[in-house]
């Protein structure tokens, strides 16, 4: 364990999209250097430090040097090779660490891993190909979902499959790509809590945010979920021991099902996440904030919230609502600095403090 | 009036300080792009863009290419020559405009100004030697400040006068450079009200914070500050008496002193201003990107404060306690990537939510 870093310390970014982007805005107000590592040429996150390397994820000169430039390296998103995480863990450290990683990108490792500590998980088979999934319907019973076990995020890489006719045709989708399969869990509201486990082992949780999906993308997010005390505890509790259990340093993203009979964790990300963005106009200390204090040694903030808020995201065209959003004087906009618009990206969203 | 600038415009920043590393983050937020221009080699707003052109204020080759290459144009401080101004105003719009910053950055335009609209200013005369001076007091009575009229500020380039006999001494501390000869006002309290005013005349007022002085320089900032309410509507109808008519577009700083017989004007500045601080903690739109909005032609936010706040300067070694701030997780703390301590330098803040 390292002491803490001292103001004026680079903290490298794996990855400059816009989590990269408000990462490094975070570690500027607490007075750090940031460094932007990203194969794109042009990343959101570049237009806001002034140390940007433009690399492959394998290249390893590259990432060397990426290192040996900075003081703590952490990354904005899961699909990192584990090997670019490896080469650097022998020059620094990085936070959160390779097996927050490892164990989250690949949605197999992730449900054993969740699993192996009691909490509840869709049931999901390891497929491998058709007999496994004709296997792991019948075991499973009714439709279910054939997901990709990588690079899996905004819906993609994954179908569903209503009966044993799609099968087939579902497969052909993925392509032959490792893949699960899971049931579908009957759910009255997705929630999601953002925490974060400070180097002294401290730990940290937002209060809980209810998610709103359209076609498989994030699209709002409000707290406080309308949840029972009860139902609160558990899910802050859930967040708690997995943050134990991968030793995390960081913030981390816990998505969860409210069932009838308790929270079913969906998926977690292991980093700054879309659903707590709320966290910016409702928290004195943000979770970008959080997350920076969290991998350079300093004191978590407390995660206390002063303001209902609803974030919403806004998805490819619908940033070109951002002068009406702009005209409601208490909307907080943040956009991310994206030249081109496409359909399904992120562009921005907006925090509206409400009630 | 040009149109309203979209995501992806650049903002062109007279000044790479602590003001303009926040007004370049707050820009990053919304989408912008910021480019920043100072005659230090390592402004400590160079960390947190990729543009940033290193040039003297004078520099006239520099200037033209700089405004060139960006939309608009603002300042992070007044002590700007109105030359380097003109310059980019043939090229660029300059935001606030030009006569903000005549009148501001000269003790002597700003009281004339202020007078001329009717509003309460000490009582000052204009000094150009030892007559000047001898004949103001007299006038005045009882004990003085003399001011340089231009590059004052944290208390710099002001000095008391007892009597007539400390007269000669005070004139020899400014070394001759034109000055004012100022009134002392008896105040209870001093406040400042952090004003916007939009491209399209809109003019906002966040709520006056209350400050307090150490050694010449800000201390810290509460809000609410203790005014009556009849206090509060004057002193946010004298900043917009202000914005008015400076035709002023973007953020602007009133230093009011609270007295028995109403309020009394102390200073303007054209900017962002370090007592509007808090609105980073306290409200969902903060002073930076209400500047960012003002001069880039979107609408302002309505400076609703959702949380009371303190705001506390860190000074020179202050800005040790840092790491001890840190522990109240709910401190946000700003530090401002300065590498050298000095005595009296800004070197961050914090903002405390209470209550």
């Amino acid at each position: 364990m390292t002491e803490r870093l001292g103001p004026g310390a680079t903290i490298g970014i794996l990855g400059g999209g816009q989590l990269g982007r408000m990462l490094a805005v975070a570690a500027a107000r607490f007075g750090f250097r940031s460094h932007i590592y990203d194969p794109d040429y042009t990343p959101p996150a570049g237009q806001v430090t002034n140390a940007v390397t433009r690399a492959a994820y394998d290249d390893e000169a590259a990432l060397a040097a990426f290192a040996d430039a900075v003081d703590v390296v952490t990354y904005e998103f899961e699909n990192i090779p584990t090997g670019a995480l490896d080469l650097i863990g022998t020059r620094r450290p990085v936070r959160p660490g390779r097996q927050s990683l490892a164990i989250s990108r690949d949605r197999l490792t992730e449900k054993q891993f969740l699993s192996g500590l009691g909490l509840r998980t869709a049931p999901f088979a390891d497929i491998s190909g058709a007999d496994d999934l004709s296997r792991a319907m019948a075991g499973i019973g009714g439709p279910v979902l054939l997901k990709t076990r990588r690079f899996g995020y905004d819906g993609k890489g994954q179908v569903r499959i209503g009966s044993g006719a799609d099968a087939i045709a579902a497969l052909d989708t993925i392509a032959g790509a490792p893949a699960i399969c899971e049931g579908i869990v009957d759910f009255s509201r997705e929630v999601s809590v953002i925490g974060a486990r400070g180097l002294d082992g401290a730990v940290v949780c937002y209060d809980p945010g209810e998610n709103v999906h359209k076609g498989g993308i994030l699209h709002s997010t409000t707290v406080p979920a309308r949840l029972s005390s009860d139902q609160k505890v558990e899910a802050v509790l859930i967040t708690g021991r997995i943050l134990e259990a991968l030793d995390h340093i960081g913030v981390i993203g816990v998505e969860l099902f409210v069932t009838p009979d308790g929270m079913v964790v969906n998926e977690i990300a292991p980093r700054v996440h879309n659903s707590g963005h709320w966290t910016q106009t409702g928290c004195a200390i943000d979770q970008f904030e959080q997350h920076v204090r969290a991998i350079t040694g300093w004191p978590l903030g407390d995660g206390r919230r002063h303001s209902d808020v609803v974030m919403e995201n806004l998805i490819g065209e619908e940033v070109a609502r951002a002068p009406e959003i702009a005209k409601d004087p208490s909307a907080a906009l943040y956009l991310y600095g994206k030249a081109q618009v496409r359909a399904g990206r992120k562009m921005g969203h907006v925090n509206r403090i409400v009630g």
